[in-house]
C-alpha cells in the first residue's frame, strides 16, 4: 500500500512537483502548477500534516516564519537504486529526495545471466536495508537498469547484444517476490539521462549523456522527457562508423565507434603500445600487474607517457567525430560523458570537445557545452531512484 | 480579426482538434479532448451555428440523422503556405481543411536575396488570391518555410550557408505590409514533418523526413512534436561525414554527405561520366541540352544505363550510410524522403534502404519502414499551410 492511497490528483501533483523540484519553494511550485497561493498553501498544510511532505533548508530565525522550502518526507519509506554494468553491480537505498543512505558497489559479469546476477543483487539489497534496519514493506519503489535495449512497459531486455541469457527475461517477477514495491526496468543510460534531468530539476528540455565503459549508448532528453525511440533501441550510437577502413565490431560491420573507443579498446590500443616497446610505463605496468585497465592507461598520461596520452586522444577523437553527427543531428544544449571513462583524466574531454568542434556546424555549437557529468560514479543509482519514484508516484494511489 | 476571436477555451480545443483529425468523428474528437459527448455536441452545435466547423463526409441517408464527421468551415477564411527552395519558390492557396485551392511553382534563386525573391512572392500571392476572387482579409494566416536554420520565434534565419543576404532579415514584417494575418516562418524541412504529421493525424509520434535536394536537411517529429534543437539547428544532416577520405565541402569540411550524395554532386558525377564516354546516353543528353540535371540521370538510370544506375547507387548509398548513424541514434519508426531527388525513380530508394539494413542495428530497422514521402511535391506547401492554421489558433482569440 503506498502512503499516499486515496489522494486527490492536486495532492499527488504537488507531491510530483515537490520531488522534481528538490528543495524548491512553496511559491515556485504554487506557480508551476497553475494554484493560486492560498490553494497551495492548504494543500501542503495537509500533507505536511500527514507526514508526506517535510519542510526544508533553513527556517527563518526569528518569529517562527514558516519554511519556505519543501521536499518529501523521509517517513515515506525508501526507493533501490540498482544499476547493472557489463563487469559491474551497483545498489544504492535512497531517501524519497534522493539522498544516498547507503551504496555498495561489486565487480560482476552480466554474461553470467540473470540467474546469477540478480541473485547477488538481491543479497546485496537485503544487507543494505538490513543495515540501515529498514523492512523491506518501508521500500517505495525498485529501479534498475541494465547495458541492453529495454522494453520498458514489459521490464524486460531485449535482444541484448552484450547480455543474450537475459533476452525476455523478466526482471520484475524476480524481484517482486521480496518485495511489494513496484519495480520498473530501463537502458542504463537512459537511467543516467533520467538522473541528470532530476538534478537540472528539468530546467534543460534537450541534451544527451553519453557512457563510455565496456560498450558506448547514449541517453536522450528532447522536449523535456527521456526519449526511448520507436523499438526502445535510441541512443544506440556505439554502432556508429567512424572509420570505413576501421577494424571489425563484434555487430558485423566495421569501424563502429564502440570497436575503436570503448575501454576494451582502449586497453587493446595500451597492449600493443607496451608490446612494441612504445610506452616503457605501460610495459612496466603489464610486467608487474599481467595486464593493463583503461584507468592504468590515464594515469600513465597524467605521469607524461605519451604513447598513452596518443592512445587518449586517439579515442577522444574517435568519439568526438560520432558525436559530430549526433550533434548536428540532434541540436542539444549539453552532452555530459558518464561511465568508467571518467577516470581517464581531462585530455580525453579535451580530444572530444576538439573533435566535435571541428567537424560540427557552427551554429550548433556555439552554445554547446560537454563535460563529464555531474552526478558522477552515483549516475546510475541516482537515476534508477528517480526512475522508482517518478513512476510510482505516476502509477499509484491518485484517487479518480 | 480571426473569426474564433472571443471562443471559450473548449471550444478552441476543439477547433484545434478538428483540424488535427481531418474528417474526425464527433465521438472520437469527444473521447481525445475527455469531453462527455453530451458537452462535445452542445460545444459543436454551437461550431456549427457560428459558421466555424462545417459537417463532412457521407450523411446517413435516412432519417436526416446528423452527420458523424466534422471539418473547419471553408468560410473562416484562406491560408497561404509559402516553400522558398533553394532553386525554386511553391505558393499555394489553401482551405483551413488544407485542400489546396490554387497552387503556383516557379524557378528561383534563392542568392538573389530576400528583397527579389519575397518581392516575386509577394506578387505571386496576390495573382492566386485575384485568381480565386479572395480578399486579403480573408487570410486567416501565411506560413513559410525557407532552406536554412531559422530562429522560429523571430521568425528569421540565422547564419543560412546558402543564403547569405538572408541572414537576420525580418521575413514576417516584410509580409505584413499586405496582410493583418500572422506569419510564421520555419525551416523547410521542418514544415515537410509538420505536413506528415497533420497528413497522419498525429498518429506516429516519432519519425524523420529527409529532404533530398540542392542540400540535404532532416526534419524531426520526437514525442509528437518537430523537434528543432537547442538552437534551431536540428536535422542539420547534411554535414554528416561519410568518407574522411571524401571530397572538400563548402562547410570547410570533408567527406560530407551533402558534397557527395545531394543534387549538385550527382550533376557532377553524370557530367563527369559523360565527359569519360562511359555513358553514351548522358554524352548525348549533355551534347543536345549543354548541361545534366539530376533528373536526366534517373531518366538514362531508367532507360538502362550503367553508368547512370551506378552514380544513383553511389548517392543512395552514401545516404544510407548518414541516414544508418542517424536511425541508431534516434530509432524512429519511419523515414520518408523528400525533394527534388524523389523524380530520380525507385533504383535511388533501393540504395537507401540497402544500405541502412546493413549498417544499423536489428533492433532499430526491424520495423523501420523507409518511403518517399506521401505528400509528395505538395509537402512544403502544406507543411507552410498546417503552420499557419496551428499557429493561429494557438496564438489568437482564446477566450481567459
Amino acid at each position: 500500500m503506498a502512503p499516499w492511497n486515496g489522494l486527490s490528483a492536486p495532492e499527488m501533483q504537488l507531491l510530483q512537483t515537490t520531488f522534481w523540484s528538490a528543495g524548491g519553494s512553496r511559491h515556485g511550485m504554487a506557480e508551476r502548477l497553475g494554484f493560486s497561493r492560498s490553494k497551495a498553501n492548504a494543500l501542503i498544510a495537509g500533507l505536511l500534516d500527514q507526514g508526506l511532505l517535510a519542510e526544508a533548508g533553513p527556517r527563518a530565525s526569528s518569529g517562527g516564519r514558516r519554511a519556505e522550502h519543501l521536499r518529501l518526507h523521509d517517513g515515506l519509506g525508501v526507493l533501490v537504486g540498482i544499476d547493472v554494468g557489463a563487469t559491474s553491480v551497483d545498489v544504492a537505498i535512497l531517501q524519497p529526495d534522493l539522498t544516498v543512505l547507503a551504496h555498495h558497489q561489486e565487480a560482476a559479469d552480466v554474461r553470467q545471466g540473470p540467474g546469477v546476477v540478480l541473485a547477488r543483487v538481491r543479497a546485496i539489497m537485503r544487507e543494505l536495508l538490513l543495515g540501515q534496519g529498514i523492512a523491506a514493506a518501508q521500500v517505495l519503489g525498485i529501479g534498475m537498469g541494465v547495458p541492453g535495449p529495454v522494453n520498458f512497459e514489459a521490464g524486460q531486455l531485449v535482444n541484448p547484444p552484450l547480455m543474450p541469457g537475459w533476452d525476455s527475461f523478466s526482471i520484475r517477477d524476480y524481484l517482486r517476490e521480496d518485495y511489494a514495491a513496484p519495480v520498473f526496468v530501463d537502458n542504463d543510460v537512459n537511467l543516467m539521462a533520467l538522473g541528470e534531468l532530476w538534478r537540472l530539476q528539468r530546467q534543460l528540455s534537450n541534451f544527451l549523456v553519453i557512457k563510455v565503459g565496456t560498450g558506448i549508448g547514449c541517453g536522450i532528453v528532447c522536449h523535456g522527457e527521456v526519449y526511448r525511440g520507436a523499438a526502445g533501441s535510441a541512443g544506440d550510437v556505439g554502432h556508429i562508423c567512424v572509420d570505413q577502413d576501421g577494424p571489425c565490431c563484434h555487430c558485423g560491420n566495421v569501424g563502429c565507434v564502440e570497436a575503436m573507443a570503448a575501454g576494451p579498446a582502449i586497453v587493446r590500443m595500451a597492449m600493443a603500445a607496451a608490446e612494441a616497446g612504445e610506452s616503457p610505463m605501460l610495459a612496466e605496468h603489464l610486467r608487474l600487474h599481467g595486464r593493463i585497465e583503461a584507468v592504468d592507461v590515464g594515469q600513465a598520461s597524467r605521469a607524461g607517457d605519451a604513447a598513452a596520452n596518443s592512445i587518449i586522444q586517439r579515442a577522444g577523437t574517435h568519439i568526438g567525430q560520432m558525436l559530430a553527427s549526433v550533434v548536428n543531428f540532434f541540436n542539444p544544449s549539453h552532452v555530459f560523458i558518464g561511465g568508467g571513462i571518467t577516470h581517464i583524466g581531462p585530455l580525453f574531454l579535451a580530444a572530444v570537445r576538439q573533435s566535435v568542434y571541428q567537424r560540427s556546424l557552427a551554429l550548433s555549437t556555439r552554445h554547446l557545452e560537454i563535460q563529464y557529468a555531474p552526478l558522477g560514479e552515483q549516475g546510475g543509482v541516482i537515476g534508477a531512484g528517480v526512475l522508482a519514484m517518478h513512476e510510482s508516484l505516476k502509477v499509484r494511489g491518485v484517487a479518480p
